[in-house]
């Protein structure tokens, strides 16, 4: 069941600290991930990162760097936003040792994501529409700022853990899900149908495009929560189709 | 439940790097830990500790400084050495996971110590005999090397999820067997009896101090692992104090 790590991929986003970067993917390689996303990072390659990834320099080599969270997302079905305790996020935050092994579990059906914001910022609300699930680290109320790589460190620690975990029969059902369950859409495939929406939404003229105020957002947001299956995708831009060409007639 | 947490140290034995004292008072201070004791560290105080500690400077102030582990186990009634699996140790290694709980409990009885050795070379042999229990963090098979703060960061985080998952029951439990069980002998109470036992061997010329070998060290381990209660240590002094009466008797 340990082959599932290797479909967890740790994105970290807009790292200030070339250290953290290079202590992350030690963290990770200890615990048998190696697939280590960077969008945009300050300084990236760097010496301290490399000094800091030890053993783990492989690791750096093959990061992919992004330009954005939508590309480091690319081919993932599930993503999982870390963030501290807030009373002002919509989503549900979960605590991680309740659902590591329903995350990791969702590896069945492809790549998911841990993503990870900056050291002081975290996650912006634009990043965090993009994931399906908030999950946060417990840490005393008092005094919870963790390292961004100590962070990365339970995080992988944990769904090692969850990997060692599964038992023969979990694993036979997963495997059985897996074949007759729905199959999530991708990353892509959702963003597809949020760009096709977009259109729609600016041809309806629902959408001003000088004006666009956090109207797209909260529909991403909206439609990451909601976990949509590939037939759904296909059921939804069906409707944006046929709102397009009855568009089209009216403009004739 | 969370009070259990004020009862763990946590021993750096010979760290060399002062930024990882620092990173580890901060991984302490997330999860609710503030003892912290060095035993010989290479650089300390030092400006890196205090950088790398962030808000948790206040660990690091009130660290005790230590000249040997015997000394940094003082008052404590059950210490627990972190050591990779290794096939040369003598007592049985247990996966943090599988003995956190368990752990937890002891300090109904008493303060609790983790030991962790030097970055490189880890515990000594010596060190290692000073350990009722010795426990690892599982990691991959091909890379291990975790780094220290990382590795502290694991453990007081299965610590802290320990003292939040344990039940009203099992609190209530925990502290019947601590007012009715048998009280586990202090470090001190246990070296104080290794002390007489050496005196007494080398009245005997059963040990030679110019040719000791190994044999202290090995008594240490052996009464270690045998996790001695108060009353067998005043049982087994008494037994001491009858070979000495009897010595002196021969003698004159």
């Amino acid at each position: 069941m340990l082959s599932y790590l290797e479909k967890i991929r740790i994105v970290l986003s807009h790292t200030s600290h070339p250290g953290n970067i290079g202590s992350a993917a030690r963290a990770m390689k200890t615990m048998g991930l190696t697939e280590l996303y960077l969008v945009c990072p300050k300084h990236f390659p760097d010496p301290q990162a490399i000094a800091l990834a030890s053993g783990a320099a492989d690791v750096l080599e093959h990061a992919v760097i992004c330009d954005s969270l939508e590309m480091a997302l690319a081919e993932t079905v599930y993503s999982v936003g870390l963030t501290a305790r807030r009373r002002d996020l919509p989503h549900t935050i979960v605590d991680l040792g309740q659902c590591r092994t329903e995350i990791l579990t969702r590896a069945s059906h492809g790549k998911i994501a841990f993503v990870f914001g900056n050291e002081t910022s975290g996650l912006s609300n634009d990043e965090l529409a993009y994931c399906q699930q908030l999950i946060t680290i417990p840490t005393d109320s008092v005094y919870g700022s963790l390292n961004l790589a100590a962070a990365v460190q339970i995080v992988t620690y944990e769904m090692r853990q969850a990997a060692l975990a599964l038992s023969g029969q979990q694993q036979e059902a997963i495997l059985h899900h897996a074949a007759v369950g729905a199959k999530p859409a991708t990353h892509e495939e959702i963003n597809g149908f949020l760009k096709h929406l977009e259109t729609i939404l600016f041809d309806l003229k629902y959408l001003n495009p000088k004006a666009p105020k956090r109207l797209m957002p909260r529909l991403t947001r909206l439609f990451a929560r909601a976990e949509l299956e590939q037939d759904e995708i296909h059921l939804l831009r069906g409707i944006l189709t046929a709102i397009h060409h009855l568009d089209e007639k009216v403009k004739k």
